[in-house]
């Protein structure tokens, strides 16, 4: 038995949470701030048989995995629009920290 | 040293704490939610010197263990009561998913 | 790799959050209650490689060691304050547990 924590950003985590639902992985979740990635991250704890490991992190890496996406900011409150002209720009989103430990011991009551 | 990780109902929490404390065994509660067991659940980070790991397996399933309680459900907000009957029904409460984890190394601070 | 988890009192997380900041060391912040600190704590799951578990520890214990405060009770509300004079008091404030465990695997999407 494994368990694996990962620490994802609040926006995948939907998207994890049904992934994992769909595999039939357990998983519970922690609220979670800061520090791994950027305000606002969710933290999976995730109860695995030792031979599915490679399968939850695949899970994990598909869901999560970092990518660029283009937003388009919004014009600031206050602020003068017809001096403002906004423009999509492509920023980083996502990505997993992931850390898998050994389980001595796993019951169910 | 052993680390527990106990996922239980939140209804099972206040016993759960109660009886951690009356042994001495010192835990502290993350706020988690769905997964393991349906909505609601808190998990325990229970530190323990490995020669009582039993102790506190024992009790987690005592004060959590998965039974039936039979409820009676309230008539839903809005409904016609006169045309609705309550009659008890049995549903499975409580239940506990637990990890034991060595841990390498312990300081107090 | 290894994973530090340490609770340590609310009004000392700021504290060690910037120490570990300062120290290029990854954190993730759990809320957490009670149990190993009085009421209002905070769990930091830490990832380091072994060789600077000595000095994560180091840091945890020179931003949360137990210390002494001299506070000045505030009067009690409703109470008739002229029949009650504050003095300063010395109370324990701070401290840290900390678990280190080891991490069989450790991966960043
Ligand atoms: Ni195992
Ligand atoms: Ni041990
Ligand atoms: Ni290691």
């Amino acid at each position: 038995m494994k368990m694996v924590i990962a620490i994802v950003q609040d926006k995948d985590s939907p998207k994890l949470q049904q992934n994992l639902v769909n595999a039939g992985v357990r998983a519970t979740k922690l609220a979670s701030t800061g520090g791994f990635l950027h305000a606002g991250n969710t933290t999976f704890l995730i109860g695995t048989n030792s031979d599915r490991v490679h399968e939850v992190l695949e899970l994990i890496r598909t869901s999560c995995r970092s990518r660029e996406q283009v937003v388009t900011p919004m014009s600031p409150m206050g602020s003068q629009v017809e001096s403002y002209v906004p423009y999509p720009v492509s920023v980083q989103v996502g990505g997993a920290t992931v850390f898998v430990l050994d389980v001595e011991q796993f019951e169910q009551f």
